[in-house]
């Protein structure tokens, strides 16, 4: 009999539910409601749109309104849930009532806003969505902004200074931390930096922003350690949160974070709601517990899990494992599973082994050096996480993926020597550099 | 106590389980007897120095004699080891006696020479070591050679093709087969042909060599079909076959094909004999059974395990499942596992589906086209094999190597769903074409 499914959020999570459902059951409805006009972008686009390497900021979307719609699926843009009742099984949406039998909670994240001073003043954005996005490009065009300041050196943060540089505007990155990029080790972050410096960006590590005031000429920021800078925009990029009122509000319990809790199956304690993507957590497989990790490729996952058993199928979401990439301008730096740092929080023994080789042959052409940090656990073997600098010619992204795939079957680093990987010299070695970096930890830990 | 080991050929078996009995046991003498001069040399790299990408071909050599001898390797090069005496522990090379404890058998393979009339003509040459790409260099510039004619459209065929086109020579290629690239499906050996033909290689397949003779012009070569042509150097690279007849002499078992037999540990049937490399059977562990494989990756792991055992630890060789990369002028084909007719020869059911994706997001520049072909078996749902051919941009090496690694772990094609992979839109999409490959073909066997 067919279905009716209820899809709130067109983003990752929710898109690939709907379609997922479509896939299996043809014949079972679903609506989809976004708070925005923009279902299924791809967000992580953004910062191209700011550089202009993209034109046509409307190319971003993963798929348009009516490629959607010819799936089946109905959108409705600009509709906001204001209220979800289980009981009934009905939700609110600009003042009508929609009916399901099951529903998806889809409804991401939203940028973290820190109590500065001057958050409000016109110039100062946070950013994740494409309204905000349209928003600040065409700030920057009509008050012809010179200079921005970016605050927090995450990806966002990273890709933006990278964006707004190759856009031509002078860039300040402010980072509270001691080094930018801190989901990868301090000299990978570091690296990171250098890379941003050499093409211009101002980084300040270890500095916290504390106020943002007008000034004459546009903001005046100041902040720890004597900090001063005056700009046109600031960027506030420091992290998101869970967007889960609506869904606590509902019933569906969260955990401490505010992030909606779901079984493998990305279902609620609500027997007829699901969740996915951004405002849940999500398990991370090497960890075996639930983390806060919001990432597209997981939104992908999970939202594609949830269909498959909204529409009657039983899938299980196997795990994530913090896998992620990120180039800054014409290098690469990629990261998966767990550093030290996460090793020492969840009290596991860590060992990381740094090493560096050339991405194929050297007497071939057109090498270029990557560095490799490879964690294990000294006392089991375990592989536990990889990080990787190198340029965009190296694969870095797809090399992280080999690692990811190794973490993901729970390998051992010494496991890692008997993977049969393809190999000519333009392209790589007879050992990868993947499994040379193995060697190389093995021989640190002495086995 | 202190052993004494012999390592009988120093390529990358051989070196291989020299440099881990070095590494295990530093106080062992290890001795390194070659039939040439060109100790550790990277023979995959010998097309590019014909092109001339490499200009000095000295720095083929993956570590000098000087580097090997730093070690505590004793080389003996020029050694031609006529006699294994397995019952006294001694060689017999070059007149003189050498005892050991323990002995590898790494002598490699040989060209197979098919027996064609004109086979023994001046011009007329195997390619597979140093020596000969010495030789043949130097008659390609004494006889000023302007064409040459390519016999076998294998992966030394078509890089020798591509290598010779860029050195300015005219180039035909000569392949039995009705396609060539054999180890990959015949759409993408189409594909391949056109990439040489657009750089101007004759492409002739499904065609027989049957005769070289002498011809005023240099050497006049005639086939089936009335196929006819003159050049000044022929190439016949149609093979190789293991170098065994040392081994077999000794008493070392070898099966039908005279390939080497060894256990997991690469002990041959003689326990103080080890053989590693292009001599032995390879074990497949996606086949369960033994194969001929003649790999470099697979002679460098195989000698590693070697040394490690004949060094006191207890290594095992865990199989190979037959990846490898070629890169075809701006072009990459990659493979690993088993393809349709691997499947059908080994009686195992196999379905392959074809599908081409964006190397990454199209809205970023750059993006070009990667066709996958996966092949998995419809009936357990188990992986076999892939297939993809791209752009030297595209991170196809690795994209398979992501494969090759689930295959390894017997994945079933839908657990490629649940991998974390990197996404940034410049270098891949939420869900990486290796996943998406595996949806397609989800869908085609209707699951």
């Amino acid at each position: 009999m067919a279905k009716r499914h209820i899809i709130i959020g067109g983003s990752d999570a929710g898109i690939s539910a709907a379609l997922r459902i479509k896939e299996i059951s043809p014949e079972d409805q679903v609506q989809m409601f976004l708070a925005d006009a923009y279902p299924n972008f791809s967000i992580c686009g953004i910062p191209f749109y700011f550089s202009r390497e993209v034109s046509d900021w409307k190319t971003l979307a993963h798929r348009t309104a009516d490629d959607i719609q010819k799936q089946g699926i109905d959108i409705f843009p600009n509709h906001f849930v204001s209220h979800i009742d289980p009981d009934q099984k009905e939700i609110q949406a600009n003042g009508h009532t929609y009916a399901y039998d099951e529903l998806l909670i889809g409804t991401g994240a939203k940028s973290i806003k820190p109590p500065l001073p001057g958050m409000d003043e016109e110039g100062v954005f946070t950013l994740r969505w494409i309204g905000e996005m349209l928003e600040i490009d065409q700030f920057i065009t009509q008050k012809q902004v010179k200079k921005a300041l970016i605050v927090g050196g995450g990806y966002i943060g990273i890709e933006m200074a990278d964006s707004l540089r190759v856009r031509g505007l002078e860039v300040d990155l402010v980072e509270f931390q001691s080094t930018i990029l801190q989901t990868l080790d301090e000299g990978f972050g570091k690296a990171a930096q250098q890379k941003l410096e050499e093409q211009g960006v101002k980084v300040f590590t270890g500095t916290a922003v504390e106020k943002i005031a007008p000034s004459e000429s546009g903001l005046f920021v100041s902040g720890s350690h004597g900090f001063q800078s005056t700009c046109q925009l600031v960027l506030v990029v420091v992290g998101a949160r869970p967007n889960s009122s609506l869904a606590m509000e509902a019933g569906v319990q969260v955990n401490a974070r505010q992030t909606i809790k779901t079984d493998f199956q990305m279902r609620t304690n609500i027997s007829s709601i699901y969740a996915a993507g951004d405002c849940v957590e999500t398990y991370h497989s090497l960890l075996k517990q639930h983390v806060y990790l919001p990432l597209g490729t997981t939104a992908h996952k999970q939202g594609r899990i949830a269909g498959s058993n909204m529409a009657g199928q039983k899938a299980t979401f196997k795990g994530a494992i913090g896998s992620q990439v990120l180039k800054i301008f014409n290098m690469v730096a990629g990261r998966t599973g767990i550093h030290d740092r996460d090793a020492a929080k969840y009290h596991l023994p860590s060992f990381t082994s740094e090493s560096e080789f050339w991405d194929h042959k050297v007497y071939y052409p057109g090498a270029n050096k990557l560095y490799i940090r490879l964690t294990g656990n000294p006392e089991s073997g375990k592989l536990l996480g990889a990080q990787i600098i190198g340029s965009t010619k190296s694969e870095v992204a797809k090399r992280i993926d080999i690692l990811a795939t190794a973490i993901q079957n729970e390998y051992a680093v010494d496991q890692l020597n008997d993977l049969d990987l393809t190999y000519t010299p333009p392209l790589s070695s007879p050992w990868d550099p993947v499994q040379m970096a193995a060697q190389e930890w093995l021989k640190n830990v002495g086995k």
